[in-house]
């Protein structure tokens, strides 16, 4: 096998082109007789790599001058957590809990409920359904509220915001693990953004933080190491920062503006998600358990209804170099994660495959 | 240039072995058709990388079967604070301050007194010589304290601990982030052992935790991410870790098997060392700041006395291929950091050129 079609919902595949670019510099990075790997985080080397990675994101999102930019670490998982901290005000805080990971967000609001006399509002939740479709959001919501939480897109469950809420006086928060760099979005609807970069945005180890700058020091009093203004003032360079995914982001990024950026992007993906979703609709065999209108265009559940079917299907598509194709167990079924990087002739080898396998099991 | 010799303190030079496997694997990870940067955590390829990555590190330090070990994210400036949540029991703390790392772990647990109503005590400290030498530890300890917090090798001043103490029923709880797998160490000595990798360890982005089973779930109220039980429980399989810096240090384990294990790398070591301490010690010119029992064998900090003549000699390092030889701006003058990786030939290489530069600035 030379390349897999690597369906994983995260880490997951990325381009080729930053894959050897990154093995052509692994021993000597631009002449300096140094890997990445080993360069200093406050060396030259290095400060331009991390320049280079936020001028990128700056552009490919527009993001206006008044947000900063936080390479992190933890993953999306640690920001549950530090989002509290870092934004809580009045203390009263709303989530919409639209799937497994809305969900992690609010129970982590809820662990800090007693230490920060939180009073934590569940505005939206469609757990009732088992997350296979979108909640739907309130009309309004009180000017009160520091913030509230939403995921974009559903990795598990397979759906996605397409538009987002507006409530005046209320940041919005959004965990974007796995749609952020998909699409264009308008940065200035959100108080702040994250998203652990193993899906589109790089590998694992780093997590970005697009933050605005009024809402970086409510919590002046937290452990310097918690609190986002300690990296905002430093540059992410307060303590070692994870330097080679770093690295590899600034890499997927410069990627991204050869593609012509996400407008470009955006539509190659929803030409490489319908290829898939219409197949889902007209076949008797298998089915997309998510309503029509919340689909994601990254993750792509769908099942034939019996587990042996399932499974045998799924070892037909890795006999065709298809890799992680199996849903995540409490769905169940198959997950296509058709992430940037999944290349379209992927998808229409995948939909091939369903059709003969439907052929011979009708 | 083709391979610098470099001298930082941190992220650090990785032996070119571990970067030449890293390159070779890079498209195409044992026949799986991806990257190990592109391996879902839940697969068994990763899976492989993290239990060889243990199992090496069990090996290397004869780690007891009641020692867990943790691969966590950012960095020891993150364990500094979450060690004292997750450690804590009567909230009596001590702290060994023997350098600047020190420090900062002290004032991470000074952060914390009001929200834990801690007692932070300072048994031990060299704050008024500046560091230049450790500090005298007490004969005894009190029982009733959680732990005694220590750094085991001084990054920034040079200075290095030959042997530990040992205090009945206090646990040692040791920041080794620079001298981590370059010697043996007895790991029963300690309750907690935690280092971040880009020194001897691997690269930034990936810290170790070494931490006796009877100390884990202390706290169990704490949040589950900052609760070191929840990774020893998911064997830090919890959320995504940092996947490439884990497989770079099974890499660099790897490698120090091949060398023959801790004590022949130790033997290495102590030579390289003497290399450059010997001519410090003949020298008119160039002076070792450090007090000689104290002495490091991983960073070594020098100075001429003079900073236009210090100037001129790092420039002349570089012109000879020596990177990052200039020391911390809180010493000043030179600083060679000659971690595992660092090359016998690049120490002979760097004496020469002081004898040469010595001579002629008589």
């Amino acid at each position: 096998m030379t390349r897999a079609y690597n369906l994983s919902a995260g880490p997951a595949i990325l381009p080729i082109e930053v894959l050897e670019k990154a093995q052509a510099e692994m021993l000597n990075y631009k002449g300096s007789g140094m890997s990445v790997m080993e360069l200093s985080h406050r060396s030259q080397y290095f400060e331009e790599i991390i320049e280079a990675a936020e001028a990128n994101l700056r552009q490919l999102l527009d993001i206006p001058s008044n947000y900063k930019i936080l390479f992190l670490q933890g993953g999306a998982s640690m920001a549950f957590t530090t989002l509290v901290m870092n934004l809580r005000k009045t203390g009263k805080v709303a989530y919409d809990e639209g799937g497994n990971f809305g969900k992690k967000a609010l129970e982590a609001a809820l662990e800090l409920k007693e230490a920060y006399d939180l009073q934590v509002d569940v505005v939206a939740s469609s757990a009732y359904a088992n997350y296979i479709h979108l909640p739907e959001l309130p009309e309004e919501l009180s000017e009160d509220y520091d913030y509230l939480h939403i995921c974009s897109n559903n990795t598990i469950e397979g759906t996605q915001y397409r538009e987002f809420p507006n409530y005046e006086g209320v940041p919005l928060v959004a965990d974007m693990s796995s749609d952020l760099l998909s699409k264009p979005i308008d940065v200035r609807q959100f108080g702040m953004i994250y998203a652990g970069a193993q899906k589109n945005s790089g590998i694992a180890g780093l997590t970005l933080v697009i933050i605005r700058e009024d809402l970086l020091n409510l919590n002046a009093d937290l452990p310097v190491i918690f609190n986002y203004n300690t990296y905002a003032k430093a540059n992410s360079l307060y303590n070692t920062p994870s330097t080679y995914p770093i690295y590899i982001h600034k890499l997927v990024t410069d990627w991204l503006i050869e593609q012509g950026g996400l407008e470009a992007v955006n539509q190659k993906n929803i030409e490489k998600a319908q290829i898939l979703y219409d197949y889902l609709d007209e076949s008797e065999l298998f089915k997309s358990p998510v309503k029509k209108e919340d689909r994601s265009v990254m993750n792509v559940p769908f099942m034939t209804g019996d587990v042996d079917l399932d499974a045998k299907f799924i070892a037909l598509t890795e006999e065709h170099g298809f890799r992680n194709l199996k849903g995540h167990r409490s769905v169940g079924g198959m997950r296509a994660s058709i992430y940037n990087a999944f290349p379209r002739k992927g998808l229409e080898h995948l939909v091939e495959l369903m059709k003969k396998f439907e052929k011979e099991h009708q």
